[in-house]
């Protein structure tokens, strides 16, 4: 049997996922060179999964038996005892309030345990998600939460609900793709809406062109003839892959906007926690409590500058998907989703339908992390008069000054080279908010044949990742982030690097020197008598 | 806003799971009656979850922090220590050889991590599931592994992947119906196969009836003129609700009909490894590595009589799922699926453009454990010199002699009493493996007027529920794990009971005792001037 295609669904084929962290193809010759690369020297920048340095639990110790001691007292039992991570030396260890049926039997929900949903509502309510909100329209209980394993469930879920071939889902032109492959298994059409790279802190520009979604939505009909009127906006309100910023303002124009159209706003929002505010102090060490108070009140106020859809939306129109990926492990699979009730009632019911599979002890030991971490801040701060979930709020910020910490040193790093200083071959956004860092070709001035068109880019920017590789360094190219490259080829000149994976200082700044090494040698090379190999595509 | 109609894919009308572990409507006094039961005391026979007498971990212990030490030694860190479960002396805890990061980033595939599709690959070998295999047109190497979240997203997958609105799927009249909310979404068409409710182990008859199978196929389009011929083929080997099990021989008739229209086999098979057979020792705790292989032997040879699917599969057509859920643990959501390279590739496909859920908290506590039930087992026999995942064998074979004890002690309980024993009011299906235990009502003789028609029966099961209920017993009637209720209700005057959650014996007696009153009240009152409350549908 050679084939199984008359077996597989008519839809199977739209099931495709665009590899943004894929490379290739590769000519001959640097095959070659690549395989003489040592890959324990390869630096990564394209991956945006924390490395150990941003784990909260340093070991996790099993204990476990083959015996079953049914109407006999089970502590007769041979026990193994094992840990994953570092020796640690404990002491005090602490019974927690969870059950082992909550490790090992089904979840009282297959949208979530009630306890982790209870979780889920402290930490919104903590962090003051709805602060904003007033409606008459539309109540902050008319809103329902539901856990997913991870957002890349939560947009399946939500694409599954909302799409279908006869729907159109709005989309920011540069994207992190995987939104991608849940909208083409729905049959739905995607157009994209543009970004604005102009914007920054200082000149408070929306990053998202409302000028262009203004007029796009008014004149659907001219535009975009063939495609029904989009009812969904998908977006990374801390912009991935740019690191561009919506703050609260921003997010109201978009809104109002949206709002005249009865469209739904899926606001994706892993890195909303992650500010990169020097306001912060370095040293988080605290032990006393004021120090800690005025931290929280820096950092919440950082954070309330951003806000979310769901302070502004007075008509029940969004649907937020946080995850715990980014700021406790993306290993655990786990984050949830906000939005109206009858939008999550049938959420729930495709998660029941389908796939019931979130992990009772990614939950769980979540969940006691979470307690726990008052635990160590009323060590910490030698008091026990602290907020419920205080703790992760302390973790939060210690995130938050790492993250800093390393954008800032590979934005000196990349700066201060003359690559960029003096010779200007790129730009850097700098980056206010999450974990990536957005590097732009100079290319309209030192390498405008790039630029000519979608095709003539995308060898370009496969050119660069020639370069990049060849340095031995793994980041994403823009054209592996985009939506449309004949609407975007002009802005996809770019390259997206995260220092998650990086290890200490030193690796920051060698990671910079290769990278500037590699744009110099684009420039250098690329469709001149230099050029080593061919671009293939 | 009322509705969110307007917004959702026009399937979503077509995600309906059967809801088997439901109950009611109530009529008031009913409700009245249940309000008054003491919730502790009732007797949960419904669900499969294994209770946390079948776990093998005892504690997991977990030691966080919320310090993060970039460039410095993580060691400083200050240690909050709580565990989940017994408090257990641990001892000469040891180093596992995972990494902390297979629990906290993403794991390496997003269909399972390479060391768990390992283990999978391992445990296959062990247990010889392909071993009577042999065809030159299709080789053990053709087919592959992929790890899932337990087989609800198996059989979600599988069926996202094989059908749609053209096709059609075979069912077992009598079934788990999470397949039924699975193929609803498809929008495919389901057409049950009978079971033969006489086959048992004396007889030697297959516990599907062939005759009807074959005749199905061979006047399909006479017999569903309207529908697509099926390409698929779904069933439990060994049966839910039924418990009735597969030999081989009888999964040769059945392949044998199947592989002359290459219809696929999805055989579903979480109860495969729970023999209940009598050869097994009751007590395991052997200390001599002689009576452990003279066991191992036993158990190999009692899961041989039933064997695989794949092991008859000479073209290609069988996808068997496994789960960890019976023998492991529910809550971890960890199963597999093998099945032919080409389709398990668009099933790994299909994870990736969607959910991409797996745990690596789970598939890594669960790969440890496997590992440290050899070093269990090694303690236990005094000796080093055993075969790799023997632990896990001796692990199955305390389940089963576990499971062998309730589900005895229970049929013996149930066939003792005078409801059944002078009465005759039900018979028992006797259990040889898996966890259910099958209780047909004897309406023939006893109550014939519920088997005028499907409504009839439907409403006589809904009153045999609700005397369940009454005595504080939680089961599964017939009417809740059906295909067709037209097409079945003459085999659906039944009970579906598990002793997984029971404690001990004096709750299984009293579990029996419940079930006997329940079912002598009901022939008693049921359309009789006793009956107290009518019957909600």
């Amino acid at each position: 049997m050679t084939t199984y295609q008359a077996y597989f669904s008519k839809t199977d084929h739209k099931r495709i996922l665009p590899p943004s962290w894929g490379h290739g193809p590769f000519p001959a010759k640097l095959e070659q060179n690549l395989a003489l690369l040592d890959p324990n020297h390869m630096i990564t920048m394209g991956s945006g999964t924390p490395n150990k340095d941003f784990f909260s639990v340093k070991n996790i110790t099993v204990n476990h038996s083959i015996d079953l001691h049914y109407q006999k007292d089970a502590k007769d039992s041979h026990i193994n005892s094992f840990y994953i991570g570092e020796k640690v030396k404990q002491s005090d260890v602490q019974k927690a309030d969870s059950k082992i049926e909550e490790l090992f039997e089904y979840a009282d929900n297959t949208f979530g345990s009630y306890s982790t949903i209870d979780l889920v509502k402290k930490l919104t309510k903590k962090f003051e998600i709805f602060k904003d909100y007033k409606s008459n329209n539309f109540s902050e209980e008319d809103y329902d939460y539901c856990v997913t394993s991870g957002t890349s469930a939560s947009s399946y879920y939500l694409c599954q609900l909302l799409l279908d071939d006869t729907k159109t889902i709005l989309v920011e032109e540069l994207t992190f793709t995987v939104i991608m492959g849940n909208v083409s298994m729905t049959g739905a059409n995607v157009v994209p809406f543009n970004v604005n790279l102009n914007a920054n802190d200082e000149n408070g520009e929306n990053p998202i062109d409302t000028k262009y979604l203004e007029n796009l939505l008014k004149n659907w009909s001219t535009i975009h003839p063939k495609k029904p009127f989009p009812l969904v906006f998908y977006t990374i309100p801390v912009q991935n892959p740019t690191g561009l910023v919506q703050k609260i303002q921003h997010k109201r124009e978009i809104y109002d906007i949206l709002k005249k159209y009865k469209i739904l706003v899926m606001e994706d929002d892993p890195y909303g926690y992650l500010t990169l505010t020097d306001d912060l102090k370095s040293n988080c060490d605290f032990n006393d409590k004021a120090s800690f108070e005025s931290q929280k009140q820096i950092y919440f106020s950082a954070l309330k500058k951003t806000g979310s859809y769901l302070s502004i939306d007075t008509e029940g129109l969004v649907i937020r998907c946080e995850s715990f990926s980014k700021i406790f492990g993306t290993g655990l699979r786990l984050g949830f989703i906000i939005g109206p009730k009858k939008i999550i009632d049938r959420v729930k019911n495709y998660i029941e339908c389908s796939t019931r599979e979130i992990s009772g002890l990614s939950m769980t030991v979540f969940n006691q992390c979470c307690q726990g971490m008052d635990k160590l801040l009323c060590q910490n701060l030698k008091t026990n008069d602290i907020e419920q979930l205080d703790g992760w709020v302390q973790w939060c910020i210690n995130l938050c000054v790492l993250h800093r910490h390393k954008q800032k040193v590979l934005y000196k790093e990349l700066t201060e080279n003359p690559v960029y200083a003096s010779k200007r071959l790129f730009t850097c956004i700098k980056p206010t908010f999450g974990m990536f860092l957005f590097i732009g070709l100079n290319l309209n001035e030192f390498k405008s044949e790039a630029l000519k068109s979608p095709q003539a880019l995308t060898e370009a920017m496969q050119y660069m990742d020639y370069k990049l590789l060849e340095n031995n360094l793994d980041a994403i190219i823009g054209t592996r982030l985009i939506v449309d490259i004949n609407h975007s080829f002009k802005k996809s000149g770019f390259i997206r690097v995260t220092t998650s994976q990086i290890k200490n200082d030193k690796e920051l700044a060698e990671a910079a020197r290769r990278i500037c090494t590699s744009i110099e040698q684009f420039f250098d090379e690329y469709l001149t008598k230099k050029q080593p190999y061919p671009v293939l595509l």
